[in-house]
């Protein structure tokens, strides 16, 4: 076999057969197929894509590049992830109300890049929080407090991680195939048996249209199928940022007030559905109706809130954060936007609210910058609210930065007006999962 | 400029500057672009293509990339150039006949690979023959003899080197944009000031189909006439072998033998057609008409013949090898294919035979490999040829290798055969030229 043969006839459209992909993948992994025979392979799928079957046997291939965790012993272990947009803390909220709800929880989470930010980042503001824990002490915890919430270890799925930090200097990260593959090879990997998937849709997330996301979707759920997982995908709308905070500690508190009944509505909403679907698809739970019933009764009860406590306490980070979220890391600057007239919010440009979130400080501009956990920005109106002249619409929390008056101008730029009235979006836009 | 974000917008379907591909190619050639994202962008272009301004760019860039030759002081220096073929000994007939004309020839030429031969491998069985000219010598023995025939230098176009060992290995060969700026950006930077090109069509040609050969041709036109050059391209056949012989001291000997005015029809035709356009392009004559009048009297009077005398003896090679050829290498063995049944000749398959003659070791499998100087096929018969039974078709020359049986296999299925009578090829299929 070899690598430039298997190349060309990606180029011209054919299909590679599991075990020319698993040639490839494999070779890579270990440095026998260079970069640059590598960087050529994407680009050409990005450009000929693959079939579904092809998708598969990569998706195989990147798990088989490392080790798979066996996680059986906790019973049947659903995982959750999205695609990334702006102000999603889903997983602050959703992870520890499942876990009050008696069902593990063992996710490994990632940092923030551009306008997405990143669970660990959001963590870290419990100074700390630990985001390196060992296979070990992932095992250890997940035993001892049913959740734990962590950075992939470098011994799952190698030849993702390899894979994806070049297709991110090649032009080759926008392809269907790749992008599905590499998610779904991770939560694989990490010994899950359900997965319940989020991807977002709009100018805040990577996919734009509804018919990418919807293809993207259903490559994963094809991956999963064929993994022998059950998968669940919400495609959910992203053109607004989610709940009313972005930025690291501001999130942080969201998702603490969310945890005590206090959420803003989308951000709830997005909470029960996603917290629901994995308490069904991990069995927990009859259907999705007592599903819900027991997610409202651990916000209620504030056992959710004791469960976020838990795992805190459990990875380091300080805990009394949660019970006393003021004390939570504050930027010393807060610029109060106001409506210039009386006007219904007709759009919030999540894109250009996230690139203000990263002028601020809280997100990178590259891999491995320094974030800011204080900065960001916090709505005060959502598309469809009513703002009076001169009540504020939005506050952008700053540190101070040279950069601080562009973050201000973006999000002034990211909201419309309109004199009339506005209806508001509709969150969920789609679901497409196994049986 | 960052290279990812052209690489983004290739692979979208955008064009590039001019300044845009001199910051790649510049970066490529001194290592600051590295050989993933030129890989990466090369399958880009192979699936998106250039516009004709970009493909112009490129090439003033790879010629930038070095130094570039200035012959002005010889007059008008013509240079040719085939695209490869099986049997194709033009410029060892072509070359000596221009320069007793009067037009010199400095001529820069490759080794052979795969199914097509080069000219250094054939010039290499005159014993001692030196391909590896500097550039000082090269241009002293313009001066002194007229002609020149060597491989290229290093310190001309070096990104055309570089980005072609990379294509190469990486399934990025295939471009016309890529292929016609690497072809012309050696011819470039070697000083030429018009150029004639042969573009092969067919099996046994990297152009399989005519649209394709034709659309090079109209690409590196393009390219010439946005440097200032004389471009003229000719569309010639390469479904069957050019000539009779094929492997290189056989294809020497025809080549002498065409020198003394008895060669085989479709090579004379071609040297000819060649010959004439390099006097006219070269200013060193009227038109066609008064051209393949001199051609033919350097052919009548013996001083092509003297000049190719004169070539290799300058470049330090057995000249008295091209009066007495029958001391050129020679194959221990040769196994004579005689026709089964009385019939025409409808189809030699020039890719099978060129396969043979790899197979025999007269070409390579891939760079660097050795090459046998004595081995090959020598046709005794061509398209339209009437053969009886039991008459020899061709001869292969062999030197007792394990796959000699399956060289002869290849040359036997090579030839197809007709009851009736079939007509002659036509060997020049078009011609796209500058003005």
């Amino acid at each position: 076999m070899r690598a430039v043969e298997l190349i060309e006839r990606k180029r011209d459209g054919g299909a590679l057969s599991a075990a020319e992909i698993d040639f490839l993948v494999q070779g890579f992994t270990v440095g026998e197929i260079p970069d640059y025979q590598m960087s050529a392979f994407a680009m050409a799928v990005v450009l000929r894509g693959m079939t579904a079957k092809e998708t598969a046997a990569l998706t195989a291939s990147m798990v088989a590049s490392g080790e798979r965790l066996d996680l059986s012993r906790f019973g049947r272990v659903v995982d959750k992830h999205s695609t990334g947009g702006v102000g999603d803390k889903t997983t602050l909220v959703v992870a520890p109300l499942v876990a009050a709800c008696g069902a593990p929880v063992a996710k490994m989470s990632g940092r923030g890049l551009g306008f997405s930010g990143g669970t660990l980042d959001k963590l870290e503001s419990f100074a700390g929080y630990r985001v390196d824990l060992t296979t070990a002490e992932f095992l250890t915890q997940l035993e001892r407090t049913g959740i734990v919430v962590t950075g992939q270890t470098a011994d799952l799925a190698p030849a993702d991680g390899k894979l994806y930090a070049l297709r991110d200097v090649t032009g080759t990260v926008p392809a269907i195939p790749l992008i599905a593959s590499s998610i779904m090879s991770k939560k694989i990997a990490a010994g899950a048996q359900a997965v319940v998937l989020d991807v977002k849709v709009g100018s805040g997330a990577f996919m734009k249209e509804r018919a990418s996301a919807a293809a993207l979707a259903r490559t994963m759920v094809a991956i999963g199928v064929a993994h022998g997982l059950a998968v669940t995908c919400e495609l959910t709308d992203m053109e607004q940022p989610l709940g009313m905070a972005v930025g690291n500690a501001l999130e942080v508190k969201e998702a603490i007030a969310a945890l005590r009944g206090e959420g803003p509505a989308d951000l709830v909403r997005l909470v029960r559905l996603a917290g629901a679907e994995m308490l069904v698809r991990g069995r927990r739970a009859r259907d999705v109706a007592s599903a819900l019933a027991r997610i409202d009764r651990a916000i209620a009860d504030g056992s959710g809130l004791a469960k976020l406590r838990e795992l805190v306490a459990a990875q380091g980070g300080d805990a009394r954060l949660v019970d006393e979220p003021s004390r939570l890391p504050v930027a010393p600057r807060v610029e109060v936007l106001r409506a210039a007239h009386t006007a219904y919010v007709a759009a919030i440009a999540a894109d250009r609210v996230g690139l203000a979130s990263v002028r601020l400080g809280a997100g990178r501009e590259k891999k491995g910058d320094p974030i800011d956990l204080r900065t960001g920005i916090l709505l005060r109106a959502k598309v469809g609210d009513r703002v009076e002249r001169g009540a504020p619409y939005a506050e952008v929390h700053a540190a101070g930065r040279a950069s601080d008056a562009e973050a201000i101008e973006l999000v002034r730029a990211a909201v419309r007006w309109s004199g009339a009235r506005v209806a508001r979006r509709r969150l969920v836009l789609g679901r497409i999962a196994s049986r």
